[in-house]
């Protein structure tokens, strides 16, 4: 396989887009990346998106991306994963490139949730999980993730305000982050305060949906000055479990986390302590907690110490949601897992701003398709 | 890239199946190609779909498929790409092993659509054209071919019955194929007496759409024994155009079909002469003149003629829908794609019974996403 460099990144800011549909949105972030990228021509488009055909009456985004930015004729297809689709495009993508069929690749993750009806997209979000062993039975997505943490409280002792540092995190640093959708910071009182959702997670415990693009251009690393510092895919893995939660042995165990971060760190040849930043799935705070342990960033049961130890804010030993995190910069679902990859970029090139980690030359990105049933794992590196 | 070899498949029957849910349909073929394949273990999953968001309320294929026939943990991931989504599957199966990332990809085509009413199928299969410039303005998918059919007939003076011939050949197939939905013959009488559904196209125009699953298991050609016969894809490429008709300069001539093919006939250092047989998309028969004009099979406007010669018969000079094509081995949309290959594959291994052609070196599948917004072509060669 060939190596893999990231020249390019693009996003819209995460917000209720009423004035740009979904191809406006794509496009906008694809523009982003080529001129970042200084790429006119592209060999293949991956669109990452879960919900446009119950949101947006709209499949086929291949076509409707490269018409839209200029690109007729090139190929294109969209990934989806449920919540990973992001993820799984930037990971075939990088496939397409690695394989030598494709010279340039353009990733774009796009979501537009804002336009429909709440329930349709609660509905919408339901087709993640099982719809003949969960969902048929009354179970919405929140309510699967508000089990898990429930149970996860039971085994290892935690009440709901030990989860209230990974969303005041989040906050605090897309304050700093022009595309977040809610830059305001919060504190333990608003966490303890907010209404509760579906009990135990309240609403400072659960992301924001909202419209988005992210985009990110690949290219053979080979077809690079060699002289220049370039930002390459160091490691890429993605692994599956079972859809339905009540089929796994250990449900508070993310097995697909575990293992997909297992084979990206041997192909990388790194540990968990090489990591620099981690931009993890925090699409409910229960989330977060799994993410971190299965990684290996925090024993079974203490991804809540982490975070209350401080470990996870900029200056600590593992910085987690650099630029918001899906709880703050927001959760287009299908476009979250290329935010991230777009957002390691920025700390690993420098460009973080006030949220800038003071080590940057590794970064790994970790997304979540369903509850855990499909798990995207993807490590960055800076050559310089 | 490394070479990359066809070394299982499977099918079900495409039917109305009630009682099979999406994961069984899917499960079926997978375990028949596993089973063909004599393969136990996969390393990557390709499901190609469509709607399952819309028919059964279900995404994340990925996962529900691996866990289902027993390869938890391993990657998997939906490809869509509309009516093309199997075929699409297919060439990023293809090019996961041929990038050397996996060693044994399993391919699978699923869609489930006879549980629905017709109504919200109708409203599903638009989701392959343009939402915003389409679809919102009352256009529905039978109607945009409508319109090309009439525009095609105008300017080449074409009469309805004069595309009889396509869905006569592949009825006259299908009686041979116990996969087939529709195993029964039709004349010209029958052709010319169906009711009108979308003037020009009539009943015997349009393919069924129906539920199945098709399957095949690829390997890197390097892993398996070189002294064995083998099944080779010599040419896999595909290609965009705008998602809305009215966009292109001249509706009636697939570009992406044309680019499409001529860069698998490079790949694979063949011209259309070479291709013993050619699985295309006779979704309507209009994309089936439209396909074999663009694929320089017939001169422009010269698709129907083709077809009254009796070329395209199993001993005519380049004999297509050979299982009964989508017209009558049915369209089940998203699995479409891969039941092409998988029929190929038949032909390639001289398996095709009363069906099957003379000679078997050579074959060529294409698969047509909407109005021609997508189109992928795959060439397979036998090698003894």
């Amino acid at each position: 396989m060939r190596d893999v460099a990231v020249i390019g990144i693009g996003q819209t800011k995460v917000d209720e887009h009423w004035d740009k549909s979904l191809r406006v949105l794509a496009g906008e972030a694809s523009l982003a990346a080529m001129a970042d990228a200084q790429i006119t021509q592209i060999d293949g488009i991956y669109v990452g998106n879960m919900m446009s055909s119950a949101a947006n009456q709209q499949l086929q985004l291949g076509a409707l991306v490269s018409d839209w930015i200029g690109q007729r004729f090139t190929e294109a297809v969209k990934i989806e994963s449920a919540c990973s689709s992001g993820a799984a495009a930037f990971r075939m993508g990088f496939l397409a490139v690695a394989s030598g069929e494709v010279d340039v690749a353009l990733v774009v993750g796009v979501e537009k949730m804002t336009d429909s009806p709440s329930d349709e997209i609660t509905a919408a979000l339901a087709t993640a999980a099982d719809a003949d062993w969960e969902i048929d039975h009354g179970l919405s997505f929140v309510g699967l993730n508000a089990l898990l943490m429930k149970r996860y409280m039971y085994e290892h002792g935690w009440q709901g305000k030990d989860f209230a540092e990974f969303s005041i995190n989040a906050h605090a640093n897309a304050v700093h982050n022009p595309y977040a959708r809610f830059r305001k910071a919060i504190d333990l009182n608003r966490f303890i305060n907010s209404p509760m959702i579906c009990d135990p997670i309240n609403l400072m415990d659960a992301s924001p949906i909202g419209d988005g693009a992210a985009a990110v251009v690949l290219v053979r690393d080979d077809l690079l000055p060699s002289n220049e510092a370039k930002i390459l895919v160091a490691g890429s893995a993605s692994a599956t479990d079972t859809i339905s939660i009540h089929n796994r042995k250990t449900p508070t165990w993310l097995t697909s986390a575990e293992k997909s971060a297992q084979t990206a760190y041997e192909q990388a040849g790194f540990k968990p302590d090489d990591i620099n930043l981690f931009e993890y799935h925090d699409a409910f705070t229960i989330m977060a907690a799994l993410s971190l342990e299965a990684c290996g960033f925090a024993e079974r049961g203490q991804g809540p110490a982490l975070a209350k130890e401080g470990e996870i804010k900029i200056g600590g030993r593992l910085p987690v949601a650099t630029r918001g995190g899906l709880k703050a910069r927001g959760h287009p679902v299908g476009a979250t897992g290329v935010y991230q990859i777009v957002e390691v970029v920025q700390q690993l090139r420098g460009e973080a701003g006030e949220t800038q980690i003071p080590r940057h030359e590794i970064g790994m990105a970790q997304s979540i398709g369903g509850s855990g049933s499909n798990i995207v794992t993807n490590i960055l590196r800076r050559e310089s």
